[in-house]
């Protein structure tokens, strides 16, 4: 299990403000503090874009990439600014992402295979919906993964988000246990060693003490660590969550153990 | 998954001198400390017993269940002792426990067909040794069965422990990795919905930061009980340990969240 960082996100008032005067500095400092609080990939999350999408979304690809050689996730639902993204990219670009909802189909799928990039697939339906039944689920990632194909995209590039679901939904604990079952039974359902991403600041949304939200997030994350996640989206600001991700490497991989976690850099981790 | 205390154990000077003197004083202010700390059952380790094995293991049963309702386990290898405990428990007793030793199978496993208990059984080969092949466990875990039940066991009365091997033996990260595999598949082996336990502290055995072993624990804990474990074995001290079993417990039920971790006492948890 890998760790992307969510920090990047345009919303920010800084990074917002550093977008309209097309400063790259403050791009830069923060994608080098994500980087060494331990990064392995970078979302860009540009939010709502302005008239000028495809210039400000080459700006931002360029700004980070002008510091860091990490993968970038290319986080947009405007398919303009992401043909514009996959353009100015230098180095490894992801699209995040795509969905059965027929504009991300029509407009963003074909983007991957045509700039040959992987590309996040959401298990959402139709109307970009999370579906409550862990058989609708599964359905949907066989849907997916069916019509990624036929489009012309390599078994290989498709990374599956089954979604986390916010724990103060009325359903929330049954739907993000479903999801350890479906992360581990992705790759016999589709025959193949699928990777998987899951973004965890979303099981803790809303009020909470903010302690016992990052041990939650915590104990959650080893459980689908153990089921074989592949990347897990965070705000790499929470150290002791990326505590817990290195001591995941440990003791999911092969190694002999060393009680510093950091000596393992999770290069030999899933 | 439900805590069982490892506090109680009869090599500590205060409890072997309380022994000593038949006062159970001491063993009743750790038992009320243990239940008040979070402990759902209680191991009785009484290590290596004098001559007065029976009487001794009698006295502290008869300590432990003054003051307390929780489930005792019976942690001696010791057939006499073991028969003394089970004779002197006025409550609910669990025999910890047998294995394919030959001294075990014909000592030990009887009396719980006997005094009609549960038994703890370990995945250990006929001479008491951790089987490094998951292979060879899963071998165990079928043999041990079958033997328990032709010895008059109901299937219902066994529970395994799989024994957790310290992470700092050569293997020791693939094995505790296998272990977790067991656990899940244990039901489906047998074809029936066995209990599992593991004991929590041989995981971190040996030297190591304080802090760093407590998280290793809690995560590798995380991932035991999504793996479906009944039943872990603890130092009930650990405060953030047993708040870490909380959420586990919390996250794997079906209840509707809330951020009080304590207000789900796990009785609903498996």
């Amino acid at each position: 299990m890998k760790i992307i960082a969510d920090n990047l996100q345009i919303t920010r008032s800084d990074l917002a403000d550093a977008l309209f005067h097309r400063n790259p500095d403050p791009f830069q400092v923060l994608v080098q503090a994500m980087e060494a609080a331990g990064a392995e990939a970078i979302d860009l999350n540009t939010g709502p874009l302005g008239r000028n999408a495809a210039r400000e979304m080459a700006f931002c690809v360029e700004a980070v990439q002008s510091v860091s050689d990490l993968p970038i996730l290319i986080d947009t639902a405007n398919p303009v600014a992401m043909r514009a993204g996959l353009e100015a990219n230098r180095k490894v670009a992801v699209i995040n992402g795509i969905s059965l909802e027929p504009q991300k189909m029509a407009e963003i799928l074909p983007l991957a295979v045509q700039y040959d990039v992987d590309v996040i697939g959401y298990l959402l339906d139709g109307r970009s919906q999370m579906p409550s039944d862990q058989d609708d689920r599964m359905a949907i990632a066989l849907e997916l993964f069916q019509r990624c194909l036929s489009a012309g995209l390599r078994t290989e590039q498709l990374i599956i988000d089954p979604v986390v679901a916010p724990l103060i939904w009325q359903d929330g604990l049954r739907r993000n246990r479903d999801l350890l079952e479906i992360v581990r039974r992705l790759p016999e359902l589709l025959d193949f060693p699928v990777r998987t991403v899951a973004g965890l600041s979303n099981l803790t949304t809303g009020q909470g003490p903010r302690n016992l939200k990052r041990r939650i997030e915590q104990l959650y994350l080893s459980m689908l660590a153990a089921a074989g996640l592949s990347w897990v989206l965070l705000d790499i600001h929470h150290h002791d969550t990326v505590a817990s991700v290195r001591i995941c490497q440990t003791l999911l991989n092969d190694d002999i153990f060393a009680w510093d976690p950091t000596a393992n850099d999770g290069s030999s981790a899933p």
